[in-house]
């Protein structure tokens, strides 16, 4: 085959794991933290065919140095209390690696994750309410990976809301709309290209549910892993080049080289 | 400024006037017919800027001959009971109208309208419930044309529910986004370029219940056919050119005869 | 992995086989019909996970059974000289079971094909030359599969000029823009999702050049081949659901039958 | 009409003016700043309906203070020589106003402003040569109304040379496609949506050519400008909300307050 895939993709699953340390309803619900869970569903469905290592914000340069990044060709990404204390450099250095071919699947509350709204150039808002709302993860595009093997809709079962208007570029495709309990709407699965990298954001997560643990929501997130992952060999940003020869020329050069075109016979 | 709009606009409102003759519920919501009522509404919001006449199936050519759609700047269509009575002809008439700048708003079940087939070359296929449900009508795209005025959410009382997955060709805009009592989402507003003309589709509007009198609903269909106004000021096919002179040859003639480029002096 | 490629993938390359027959020009450069150096160019790069067949205007049903559409998972198109040939029942067929699943790749000429236009919707008008022109193909998205392995630029030694406006809708994806050496552009690479199917356009092959004996060119034909194959395992059209039980109802038997959710332990 | 337009459009066009200063060649095409020329454009084409001043890098805040944003519907930027220059926080702010609904016209080497690139998210690396290359403009998008009345294809007489890869995301809309004598193309023409404002960039113009003294040239950027004008009155950015009521309780109340719909009679 002419692509063939990555073996094993390498993922690194980044948690804020602020909740779980100091809320201990959330702790009862995510007592190795909410990114071991993560970690596991992706494991779960990928297999073989991922290794799968976890990060999180206390760790040095918020556990993601160049190195780590150099390794990684998809990165999960949930916070929500500590945007801030992210450093913008690892911000910057995350942007860098996206834009140079790692891919990123943003999770729930990093909608406002100093990463994404790099990438985005939007503010990220949204409407909110966290109350119990149960949502419906409604396909409108059959056709996309992401979408392979799940329920339509796909039940989650109680969660916080979040709702339109959601301040993002339009997605390059929109995959997955919700609708809540209280009869608002979201944009809750979108794929964007960005530089040589592939972001894809997912709504479902608050820390106060145990939405990680439902197998629609798990399935979505080792899809999108799956979908991702760097198309190119190389990690680099997309160049700037300096064309001091005209391609006509070059292509000139190339056709004289290679005899025009290649011969029936 | 660089775009007059025409003036006035000329609108023709298309309604297939079947169920309202038959139907004494349907008569009794809409007692001159469904057209007249979605003919006010442009009226209402767009005034001297256009001037409105109507059209239905039972006519001769279904309502549509060449003069009255040459003489179209938007049609808006709502159709159900009787898609197959409207002529290949007269959709096929309809399609190179559009794709030769004139505007279309499809309403409703429209999305089963052979012109609106067409176009989209999809099977516009949807989930449906005939049940009462109200409908909240989300903008998603703040800044288009359509949404201005038009209040967050929109409130339908009660209407027909068509649910996801609607298959069309992603809109290159979407701009509404429903949610229902059922729980079910749509993407409701959605708009594509085609040819040198441009295409609206807006869910509301099922037959029985009395969704066009309603004044948010009446703003939009009055927004999307300002919207849909034809940007060009000739009705002509995007055409086949045979371009025997190369562009750089054409090219260079210009600049020769202007001197280049304009001077500063 | 999530996403196991159908072993081997069923290719069928439609050729119309005219000008092969009747041009001795056309013929003394493909001998054996474009239709088998495109399906050996298929062959070239995906071997084993391929099965490729030919079919051609002028067999019955031109060559495009229900039974042979029904066991394609990929079809590419080449037709020039005799569009208004294929049946339109054939057309249709086509355009069905693109929408049901079956990828298209239409080449070159095959814009004015049938299938492609009941696709687009649009005229697939554009602006042309017949006179020699070298094509640089240049990849505007690099992280599209399709472009995997595709030099930047792909240099197209000598064919047919295709200029803009090409009155197509805007592609989902713009995969590649080419110049010509008369100065022209033109979107030689667009992808575009109708219904479950996928559909792209690749520009080059006009008959009077052996366009598809080079490498890259044939690189690009492999890889939306690949590209295009079916995402689903049945081939059906998009539903269309009469859903009698409101959404949340069915979500709240579903969440009685499982608990309501997995719990962690 | 539903839309009037703001009477007149507050315009501001920022010119980098280093290269005007320091360059005695540059100086001989736009002895007065480019920023003047550009700004005689707007006011050439769209007259009484604007009131057009300029800013300068130079300038305290580089000429762009909150109050002036503040009042401003479009903004036009030139930059090359000095982009880091413009201080970070300058650079926010108008990310910021643009979010809110002002317009922005990023020209030529403006693919590198800190604004623009805030607002794209990504390298906005490119292919560059500055051989007096000739370029042709062409129209990919005929209904846009940025390409109203814009010939095709637009001669740009000689330039710098941009080509692909431009490492932007994927316009919302590809408006224009410019091919160069070296045989490069450019995606030289594109729209984005972001937060409540629009952003177009258009390629044309370094300064060692008089390029903003062409009249189709001139005739684009006063279009964009028109085209980029906010579509909301207040000037906020997108909201983000609390909605502790549900909406479909917010909505049973509207329903209550207005007896559900309005009548026929």
């Amino acid at each position: 085959m002419t692509l063939p895939e990555p073996s094993p993709l390498r993922v690194t699953v980044w948690g804020e794991n602020v909740h779980e340390r100091r809320d201990e309803q959330v702790r009862a619900i995510y007592p190795d933290g909410m990114h071991t869970v993560v970690a596991d569903a992706i494991r779960e469905h990928l297999g073989d065919a991922v290794v799968v290592r976890t990060a999180t914000l206390e760790e040095p340069e918020n556990g993601l140095t160049e190195e780590v990044l150099a390794s990684t060709d998809v990165l999960t990404w949930w916070g929500h209390a500590a945007h801030d204390d992210v450093s913008d450099a690892v911000a910057q250095r995350v942007q860098e690696h996206v834009l140079s071919g790692m891919g990123l699947i943003a999770l729930h509350s990093a909608h406002f994750a100093k990463p994404f709204k790099l990438l985005m150039g939007t503010s990220c808002r949204l409407r909110w309410r966290n109350d119990h709302d149960r949502e419906l993860i409604w396909t409108v595009d059959p056709t996309h990976p992401i979408a392979a093997g799940v329920p339509q809709p796909l039940v989650n079962a109680e969660d916080e809301m979040y709702g339109e208007h959601f301040d993002v570029p339009a997605p390059d495709e929109l995959v997955f709309v919700s609708s809540f309990t209280g009869g608002e709407v979201f944009r809750s699965g979108g794929a964007w290209k960005r530089g040589h990298g592939k972001v894809f954001y997912f709504r479902p997560g608050d820390q106060d549910y145990p939405v990680y643990y439902q197998p629609g929501i798990r399935r979505v997130i080792a899809n999108a892993v799956a979908w991702a992952r760097p198309s190119r060999a190389e990690r680099e940003l997309p160049g700037i080049f300096r064309a001091d020869v005209p391609a006509i020329e070059a292509a000139a050069l190339e056709l004289a080289a290679t005899d025009g075109v290649a011969s029936p016979a």
